[in-house]
């Protein structure tokens, strides 16, 4: 078994990076991360993850403060940063690059391997989505709430021996891993609730409740929906229209929530825009479809974080 | 000169009730005023203009909390009432109406005439466009800071001894005012502004400047111009592309500012989303023209209103 991954380094030291990094060494694999801001807490004190499911706190392998400063050469790069324009992830993979080098995106929006395709042609790209509630209450410290539920597949599709060796690693952490025969599909799907929710919830600071209780706001959201589904079949990837009808009756039956994109906001985070907007914004209009309800939404969007950046 | 307007009420103490109406007033007028929330304070101490061109102080012949208080006769009455959904022009007219009575409407948005003409068949509708910058700076305070130049015409159109009456009325003050003969058409273009400047600052928080110099809002604001303008054609008003161009590049050599819509917003007052937007998008479905971006901006922002409402 020399393909099995042993050696896994963590890009992100957010909710998301945390928390599976942390299972992933309680499961008993080599893991260490890569920790900008939060670096002093994360080496002196580890992850502490408090879980609905019981607490627990794991010492990484290693902490290091910038990608180059990883010793040795890891099996698996696990990148859970946020997707921003300004985060140039081909530049931070660069000194970890070597032959037997699997990337594993666990990440929100569309079209985001795209550029680590194209910089490393030959670098086995997996791509995953959370579904999980986790929140950073603090430097290397999580909160975790609600399932951990990844659905995983190779970029751009198919399966693969990589795909294989990623899913038994991560099956290792206990947690349900779905496997994806086309996770670029599965991530238009979930574009279908993230880029109408998401943006509206910021734009007018309601919770999913006050969204669909307001008539107007509720057919808003209906028509970005459907504006997802038409530009995702227009790029070839089959949706259905009854998804849009599907995403708000999973939303209704919802406890009030607040999104994660509003949380961010809220807490003065960077907020993904280009992942959830621009991306989808790129595509249509090299397709030429229209996306008058999209648009809106980013120039919006951004303008407001611009304004409110502190 | 029997016709000629002595006696006038006006309706709203805002800032631009108090201002038109004290400039009245100074002018020899007898001029009252319904005041609600403010009623004690204008009631003892008058009304205050700190202005510009100098401060002033009046005492209104009346003031009265509700319009059928009122005693005797206005020749004019002026509304200065923000135009909210929740506030009925015609009730809170119908005490005051009589053969003789004309009313003013100062007031923003399109279409507001259209409840007043269709209660009042034979009533007289003035409709004004303030070219003016004043503020309300406490109960009965005003500070005026920029011009005050009306734009009036007769509701729905031409002219008429009512409007050279009223308008004889208002030069009395020393203001420039313009007489129009379309005054609809006038309020179409005003909106090519306001239909894009106000939402877009409230739902960004940004001021002209902030808005012009994102590429996308940039973008943004000239596709909700025109949407106005197609619409307005498609109502059978001719307004021209070049006018676009024309707002924007106005806008780009004032100073910074921010809009009135944002200032409302920012003190927790109500928006005029319903004037501004909601009558141009009940046109739009009965017309069937597609304004996908006003629609957009509507729903964003009533919910948002709803939401921060104190």
């Amino acid at each position: 078994m020399n393909d099995e991954i042993q050696k896994i380094l963590v890009l992100g030291s957010g909710a998301i990076g945390c928390f599976y990094g942390a299972r992933l060494a309680k499961a008993g694999l080599e893991v260490s991360f890569v920790v900008r801001s939060d670096f002093e807490a994360v080496a002196q004190g580890g992850i502490h993850i408090h879980s609905y499911e019981g607490d627990f706190h794991i010492t990484p392998a290693q902490v290091v403060a910038r990608p180059e400063d990883y010793q040795g050469q890891a099996d698996l790069v696990l990148v859970a940063t946020k997707v921003l324009a300004e985060i140039d992830l081909p530049g931070l993979l660069a000194p970890l690059v070597h032959p037997k080098l699997k990337v594993l995106l666990v990440q929100n929006g569309i079209e985001i391997e795209a550029p680590l395709a194209a910089a490393y042609p030959g670098l086995p790209i997996l791509s995953a989505i959370a579904f999980v509630g986790v929140g950073r209450t603090g430097p290397g410290q999580v909160h975790h709430q609600l399932k951990g539920n990844l659905e995983v597949g190779a970029y751009p599709g198919g399966f693969g021996p990589e795909l294989d060796q990623v899913m038994a690693c991560l099956l290792k952490t206990g947690l349900e891993v779905k496997r994806s025969e086309d996770i670029c599909l599965s991530r238009w799907k979930k574009l279908i609730w993230n880029g109408a929710f998401n943006p509206v919830s910021v734009l007018t600071q309601a919770n999913t409740e006050q969204m669909l209780q307001n008539p107007r706001t509720e057919a808003l959201l209906r028509k970005i929906m459907f504006e997802v589904v038409a530009l995702a079949r227009a790029k070839g990837y089959d949706l259905e229209d009854r998804l849009v009808e599907q995403n708000l009756s999973v939303t209704y039956k919802m406890p009030p929530y607040k999104t994660s994109m509003l949380l961010d906001f809220e807490a003065h985070r960077h907020l993904e825009t280009e992942a959830i907007l621009g991306n989808p914004l790129k595509i249509a209009r090299s397709l030429q479809v229209p996306v008058p309800h999209l648009e809106t939404l980013a120039a919006l969007l951004e303008l407001l974080a611009q304004v409110k950046k502190p």
